[in-house]
């Protein structure tokens, strides 16, 4: 099953909407199961330094099939993987990316939400990825 | 004035609803007048080669303020700035990339458009660009 | 459909052994329809620069689900999207780059063939999607 | 001695046998003594973020003529060269890198194994390091 167009437009439009209601700004990016770019938002007041952070979210959970946040206990120091963060040009190890799955538990994409506090990108993040119509 | 995501939507639905109608599936960016991505769409089925296509081509637009065929002139074999198209870490010179502009002329951005042949880009990106509400 | 290690075995193998019957070292590489690494052989002898240009010759297949040279003729001087070859991190545009398709035309996948001159290459990779068992 | 390509096959073979008997999809990576790919295979199900890893361990078995983990214990915070991992692009140091040695003791290549745990890599990457034939 491949990611449509729709299904990435939903993903973002949930993910905005979680974030005004919070007053914050993101940037919201949608992947595919292979990596590449599907749909990607970025509202008013997000920083800059979001539109790589939030990219690098989803492809994170691409890459390894998990939440951003799983990935950076295996990398912690001392973990098994230590180091693993610096492999495939750089992951992100904090909350905010969230792999999409079809209803066969089959992964589809990912989305990575940035722009607030971790804990809030990992809560849009969600809700996004909720949003997904499978 | 700083283009708003209501505003970047309106511009990627209409370069889609184009680009339905001719039967091509491409990828649009639009990015700010900074150069930095605001949103971005990749209809089913278009190559994946044009999601960096489209990205540059707007970035190519956002930095010499221009369509990209007339930076493509410049840029031309023989013309006052042949290599010019090497720079900024490469630019895209042939059409699909074009500013948008406010009421007032000022540049606020630019959307770029790929997947189709050029001349085809060229009137996604016009109508995608000719959507935008100022 | 998925591309198999056992096609993409198949497919490697064909290529060496026409390349070891022309009395050729080449590198020759398999990438999946997204362009992620699928195998890769590089026979005693090939240059050591063939391992590059083989993958990007299968990556700029994949990018734009055509055969190198027919992407090559769309960017000479002077045709239409002159300087695609710079996008998405520089192109190979000559022979040498194939799809793999399924047997209902979908791509799979692309093969890459670099280490004799041009033209063996093509014969090359041309035997090696051959091979593709679909 | 210079690694053939058939001892590289050999070792990607034994690499996935053991893998396949652990019900375990990995990327397994067979560079040469100057640290160039020689052979790839990326099994169905593989994390796409394991080709890098895979092939980064085998080079950074390469590099420093060692196991990745071996390194790893030198790079460790407080270790006598801890920040080595950020050099040469990049190093993993955690298991599943291993050298490939000549009968004599020379170092003829390495082979690097991603997709598991770090103890499942290491215990592939040692099936597929001990199927050299010499």
């Amino acid at each position: 099953m491949r990611l449509t167009l729709d299904q990435a437009a939903a993903v973002l439009s949930a993910g905005a909407a979680r974030a005004k209601s919070a007053g914050i700004a993101v940037c919201v990016a949608v992947l595919d199961d292979a990596g590449h770019l599907k749909a990607f938002s970025r509202m008013v007041g997000a920083w800059l330094g979001s539109v790589d952070v939030a990219m690098t979210k989803a492809r994170t959970s691409v890459l390894f099939q998990a939440e951003t946040q799983a990935i950076g206990e295996v990398c912690k120091p001392g973990a098994e993987a230590a180091g693993l963060e610096r492999s495939n040009g750089g992951l992100v190890t904090f909350a905010g990316g969230i792999p999409l799955l079809s209803s066969d538990g089959a992964l589809i994409g990912a989305v990575g939400v940035s722009g607030g506090r971790v804990a809030e990108d990992f809560e849009i993040a969600r809700a996004a990825a909720g949003a997904l119509q499978t």
